[in-house]
């Protein structure tokens, strides 16, 4: 069983004509109401990849009876949550116009009930973007902890990223939160990789590069048409950890991450094009040759 | 019966923290869900003053088993709705930051139907903001019609102007609409009254003027502890609808259109704090004397 610790959240993706300025108004063209969440988009990838995972989320008095209650359930995810009453489940507003900016009002919402929810202790746990403090005690309490700061990176002091990375056993980041995180340790980007043992930093549209056991390993995007590139990082981390727990090499765990992936940027969407174990084992042996049976992990 | 066109709309009112520029991201730390859209806020207004009304919007398929529904259900409002599949039920996203400052972002959704839609010839019928083709076919068919051009106003050509106030027996509007209606017809203010015979121009907080019969009168807004501007217009006009169809002369009209709308500021929302008759009549007799019986209309 693999624990996902973050957001599920309700994303409103609008097409706008123009972005307004203050006191100004405009029209939205196209709206669509689509599944996310860091965590939620991670749960579904494993869950859809066929392992069984639960999700560890805080959501409002909208989400019993909601259809994403309902797709959760008919992707078979389990779920600990605390429903806050008087708050709405976390909510983003993203607005784009034709020329691709960009602006995005986010809801925390029933999210902020992490900071005072009691922390589980679990055999094996993904640490997706929420509370700092709640995702520190999480680590502190579970055995092995797969840590992504995500966004949040910048609401870390250096006591907490201390404190979880001390606790941490892989670390996923991108180039802009390991910037970020040398900067609050005041400390270098092998430092870094060090305090955890195992680190995957991803580069966009450039593949990802594994840091394990002293050596480094560059694992190439996979070239398709890319539709919407959002929720790639979490189905990366959903392909990565499915592969983890079946015993897989860490090199070949990212690169079952980077065809996860490469399925879900082909849609718009983060939990609309999700690959199943087969398709996603199609794609590997297209692209990097058969996966090998798993040896024991010492 | 009285016949309101125009929009339903499902009204998202946030707070934020500050509000962004292009490629910015901001937290919403207050977000609340009201039923809005000026049709449907006149409805309602008629509604729970007691008089019968139907409502002719277009929703979209997220309206059927709605909260929006089983509320209009209970206020009985009856309803000749054009359900336009594959669209939302148009929907308002407002963003105010603490110094006061605003952006809202407006889904016409399934109100683009208006525009191929068979117009109704109605005995009695208000038309709130809505595709301004449809409103002046449905002006050219009913016999007694009220206008109002609310923030659609720049929309209308010149000939459209002309022929929706042709037909048109009542006129509403605040004092920008007015000056962009003589605008685009160019015309003088005097001119544009005389083209309906009656106009009731609504200035904010300082109440309103009404123009019949070559007269004018300043109705003064009656002083309230204001927690929420939206809304006054259109339950000024729920009033004033409410107090003509019983045959109330025009100022005893906006005076009840006046008391009402004291009501609905008090409270956040368009739908939130509506009275009903006797509540309206009480607010009424202590700032405007008893309402005098309706003397036979010639």
């Amino acid at each position: 069983m693999i624990h996902i610790v973050g957001h599920t959240a309700v994303d409103h993706i609008s097409r706008v004509a123009h972005l307004p300025k203050e006191n100004q108004s405009t029209h939205i063209t196209e709206r669509r109401i689509l599944f996310g969440g860091g965590a939620a988009n991670i749960a579904a990838g494993i869950a859809v990849l066929g392992e069984d995972v639960t999700l560890h989320s805080c959501v409002g008095d909208d989400f019993a009876g909601s259809e994403y209650e309902k797709w959760m359930e008919t992707l078979g995810i389990s779920r600990q949550f605390f429903t806050v009453p008087g708050t709405h489940t976390p909510t983003a507003f993203m607005f784009t116009d034709d020329a691709g900016d960009q602006m995005t009002f986010f809801e925390w919402g029933a999210s902020k009930a992490f900071a005072t929810s009691e922390a589980p202790a679990l055999p094996l746990v993904h640490m997706a973007t929420a509370d700092p403090e709640f995702n520190c005690r999480v680590a502190e309490k579970s055995e092995f902890v797969s840590f992504d700061p995500g966004q949040d990176v910048f609401w870390y002091t250096k006591e907490q990223l201390e404190s979880i990375l001390s606790n941490s056993d892989i670390l996923f980041a991108n180039k802009h939160e390991v910037q970020k995180m040398c900067e609050t340790l005041g400390t270098t980007k092998e430092a870094l990789i060090k305090m955890v043992g195992m680190a995957i930093f991803t580069m966009s549209g450039d593949g990802s590069t594994l840091y394990a056991g002293g050596s480094e390993h560059v694992i190439p995007a996979i070239p398709v048409t890319l539709a919407d590139p959002t929720g790639a990082g979490d189905s990366y981390r959903a392909g990565f950890l499915s592969a983890y727990v079946r015993g897989y090499s860490p090199l070949a765990c990212c690169r079952v991450g980077t065809v996860t992936a490469s399925y879900v940027v082909e849609h718009t969407g983060c939990q609309t094009h999700l690959p199943t174990w087969d398709q996603m084992l199609e794609r590997y042996s297209r692209h990097f040759g058969t996966l090998e049976q798993p040896a024991p992990r010492g």
